[in-house]
């Protein structure tokens, strides 16, 4: 339906998952009874901050090291609505790079596997003065090294 | 309706008002097409800003000189709904208290004037450690004054 | 600390509860690190949510047969802050009414038990136009009957 | 910085343009003090909206004859952060197409001119019931005439 968001390399570590299931909130709905498309960078936050915890690179890992990751882009491609009270999951997926970033890809899908929105958000490593970083901070090199290493228990 | 969100001294200053104006934004529309009751609290704080910065006494004005306001209470009664897209109006009355805290009441009134709903928020004068502040911070004391010898243009 | 949000009758049935548990989202802080105080009402919509789900009464219980539950009032006492990523409980406390009305009380408990915020939310039994409701639904009054017999499992 | 939102058509009527300016809310800063990525959904839309109202084909305008416009992408580039409570503008750019969809561009700029954010949104022209609306309906027709025409005060 649209371009891949990140580079496909065959040759790099699988990506990393996780996924988060809940239900639509009567909040989030529209008068259309439909999720206003700007709650989706919830949803995909919800999803970066669980896959962040099961491997140990969640915000805080970084910002208590001096670090911070600010959000470079961000994108939704809308496929299918949902509506409240649906229950949904939401899979952020970590793409293999060896660069200061992190590129986190998401998939929404309905109960039934249906793909109602994918998405993914491109993450700067910087120092938390927001200057450019230039090593790689030791705890994500060796974060890096384990996931290369296949030490992540994937797939 | 209700009882008055403070007690009424006829003999205090008069209380200070600002108002601001706006439509209801789509995003803030339920499935039912109205407000969302929780959205209310953007509506007061954006009445609550304004009188702030009329007065010289908004949020970081008290931050740059070492103090913090934090909410202490929070309501609102509901009573007559909001719908995409009306206009309607917040006003912020600053009620006047000597004691270390900020009373302000809200009203929201659609275009014809009905009023929508009321409320309040209650802000504690704090040190921005979070601390009890003993002594009235200078700027606020002379906030007082002013506005005990009227000379804040009102009411 | 506060009046009890509504008057105690000893000899009414116990209250139905429901509790939810989560963790303080990244963009729920202000720029305090602090959980921005109009939050609240989504965490209480929440345990509100699930004791609905519980007792089977909740909103679409209502709107699935004509009935609508507009809330008239709302209201938060905030006693002690709560920072990102706290793990925190909502309790939504349903107190027993014979009036066309629901009565939600909520205490926000952090890990280690402190209360950190109370609050109410009033909610009305209205026909879906938001016309009053002069008799009471059939299984709403179900409801009631089963409460007031201790069918609900409580406490 | 990156490619162009939409391919541009030098022979295309000029694009449509809108701003609305306003203040970074307390409420949208995260615990960096920066304003939290997914807010800039609502900056967008409000710039949407104005330059809807502007042209006499906002939201309503669809909704009242029967059709709707759902978004079908969402992107947002982040240059350069937004504190609380700085003023910043935001510019929607409608750019020409023939096809049944809106494409939006979008620019937020700080009060210095400085680029924060830019970002695009494209929605689909569709029937109430979201199914596929073949013919261009006549309101939509005529206004994509007077664009053509230069009718609408451009640039």
């Amino acid at each position: 339906m649209h371009e891949p968001y990140f580079p496909i390399d065959p040759s790099a570590p699988l990506p990393l998952r996780a996924t988060v299931s809940r239900r639509v909130r009567f909040e989030e709905s529209d008068p259309l009874g439909i999720v206003w498309h700007g709650r989706y960078a919830s949803y995909f936050e919800d999803a970066r901050e669980r896959l962040g915890d099961k491997f140990g690179i969640g915000y805080m890992a970084f910002f208590s090291r001096g670090f911070s990751i600010p959000i470079r882009r961000f994108a939704v491609d809308y496929l299918s609505s949902l509506a409240y009270p649906a229950a949904f999951s939401t899979e952020a997926i970590l793409h293999w790079s060896e660069a200061m970033r992190l590129n986190y890809e998401f998939v929404i899908r309905a109960k039934d596997g249906t793909v109602c929105a994918t998405g993914c958000s491109v993450h700067l490593l910087v120092n938390r003065d927001m200057s450019v970083q230039l090593t790689m901070p030791d705890f994500y090199r060796e974060f890096l090294d384990r996931w290369r290493a296949g030490e992540h228990g994937l797939p």
